[in-house]
């Protein structure tokens, strides 16, 4: 499995914090790393030059959504993912996993995979392990994900059933992977439960993968949990390859994966909380309806230098989301995702000077987490 | 009312077609132009850096929204309309009537002004010459409108009513501005009727204005009753100041507008198209979201130089429409927008090399305006 497109260097580890560089054919990820989310094929309401302004590197996508729509051959005849969607650097798609088991009643599993609805007309379709690998080498990104199941993070038994079961898959998606310019990464499951998370460490390592994933956690269990988890996984995964924590990317989330050993996070946070006219900063969230900003001269954030700040007022942004423009969410999705950039920018810098350990202590005490995810 | 801060060098003529540079306070706008419309202080989807990649000079907003939300205080205070909503070259305000007397049911009209219901709450307003000039003169535009009664374009006498009333409050809107730093437009009114075009063009142009503007067309005549009226007004105004047909946008209009003397132009089509998925070419319309471009790789149109065309396939941007991302309205609007920048751009070319009679022919006979407006 070991393949040449694609190698991590590790520039430094401070604690548990490390720093290194991700080679992929589509450019280097310098890691830690955020990764905005563009389950679409578009980082919703940015274009990629503004996301490239960003100094964003890494985009997921999301194999379900691309799957049903516009679907997965389209995409390969326009070029693959990269060229469809004109983003020139690194891309990952998850396994569409995630997406099928969140349907809830429009699923049903079985040994060999699972049976779902489309949430778009109903129709039936069927996922395995090698039905997704096949679609995510179509769809080319340069990292794909095994597929697993993800279950209620606080039921042990079924916790155990279906990291096994995601063990099983983990062999068949290994098998069915044949593109060389692809990472296949593999994803650790067990819930909240410390045995489970240090036996499927221990197993999906056994596989020589150019990189691993936490997946199942930012899904309802505490953060204590969720630290905990990561505390049991990080230190039984190879030092020597790349570590994702799927779905996570609140500013603290961020600090506390890094300072626990995780290189690479995406989420749809940034975008999400824009659409809704929330602003993340380094100190909490600033909801931009609020009235107090109706006069507010200020930029969003002071210290900020995105488009956004540089450009306007809290009371003209405050103004377009009064007034239900999309411009709103442009300019919050810039902000949002230059503030999550900035911070990974900022941690990669400390972990190099050796001084993570004061940088998220420092950031955490001044955060306001209150607002929650 | 001669005011130093404006002046308009007509550059070159060629049959009634003009090229000029009309200079304000924030920069020259090149004539003939076409303004995009930023109805609540932005123009829909598109931030002002990629207005300023389009190379849009003058950007046109509505009074009566910006009135009602945020106010007019509130921009004044932010700095006025130009530091609120960031854009650094010409801006335009209309007066606020045609928005008022389009709410129908919802306004009143006597010989002082127009009372009228707020269509965001239902609270209770008031419109005067007086008052539209003040919260004009408090929004800062560099051209502002006077206050006019807009009639619907077929009854003779109401039209008639209608533009001595205009001529009334156009003595009184004079009387009110007190602002040097911006140029007040008058407009001419008569619907389809020559004789009260060439009166009200008569009249409006008695006062030495730094431009005119031709009010009441294109909102349901034909269109050969809107070159007549062309014909027979552009003439009676003095050929050393801008002519500005209002609200008026598809490419055949502004060509055969710039054939008739107008100068400036201004609509919601291009982005309103945009946000249906419509994109506007040099030969028609094309709707992105017909299903013989799911597959098709090809930009936009070969021949265009936006961001879109140089970046994404009509496949792509039809994907976009269908999963209702908001990137494809800004994509789109992008899109239409240097469509009609261009068209003027090379309108102005030929004018200045004295071939705007073929350059129109060519045009025309090429264009298939069969989906209207």
């Amino acid at each position: 499995m070991t393949n040449n497109n694609f190698s991590f260097e590790l520039l430094a580890t401070d604690g548990n914090a490390r720093a290194g560089i991700f080679h992929t054919p589509h450019g280097p990820i310098l890691t830690p790393i955020f990764a905005p989310v563009g389950t679409q094929a578009t980082v919703k309401s940015v274009t990629p030059a503004q996301l490239e302004e960003l100094e964003a590197s890494l985009v997921l996508a999301n194999t379900y959504h691309l799957y049903l729509r516009p679907g997965a051959e389209l995409v390969a005849e326009m070029g693959g993912l990269h060229r469809f969607m004109a983003w020139p650097k690194p891309i990952l798609t998850d396994s569409g996993g995630f997406q099928v088991f969140s349907l809830n009643e429009l699923r049903k599993i079985d040994e060999d995979g699972v049976t779902f609805k489309s949430h778009i007309d109903g129709s039936m379709h069927r996922f395995s392990p090698e039905i997704s690998i096949g679609i995510q080498e179509k769809l080319g990104a340069d990292i794909i994900m095994a597929f697993d199941e993800c279950a209620n993070p606080t039921d042990y038994e079924y916790n155990r059933l279906a990291m096994e079961r995601t063990h099983r898959w983990l062999e068949r998606c290994v098998k069915a992977k044949q593109r060389q310019d692809q990472a296949l990464f593999g994803i650790v499951q067990g819930g909240i439960f410390a045995d489970l998370r240090a036996e499927s460490a221990g197993y999906v390592s056994s596989f020589d993968l150019p990189g691993y994933a936490i997946g199942g956690l930012s899904v309802g269990e505490t953060k204590a949990e969720m630290h905990a988890m990561l505390e049991v996984t990080t230190p039984l995964l190879p030092a020597e390859k790349p570590r994702y924590l799927m779905g996570v990317g609140s500013p603290e989330d961020l600090v506390n994966g890094i300072l626990r050993g995780i290189d690479i996070f995406d989420c749809v946070l940034p975008t999400r909380l824009a659409r809704h006219g929330s602003a993340m900063t380094f100190t909490g969230r600033m909801n931009l309806l609020n009235a107090v900003y109706a006069q507010d001269p200020r930029p969003i954030d002071e210290s900020c230098t995105c488009y956004a700040c540089r450009t306007f007022s809290r009371a003209y942004i405050r103004h377009l989301l009064m007034a239900k423009e999309m411009l709103s969410g442009t300019l919050l999705s810039i902000h949002n995702i230059h503030v999550l950039e900035r911070l990974v920018r900022e941690a990669r810098k400390a972990i190099l000077s050796r001084k993570y350990a004061a940088f998220a202590k420092n950031f955490l005490s001044n955060y306001n987490g209150k607002a929650g995810n």
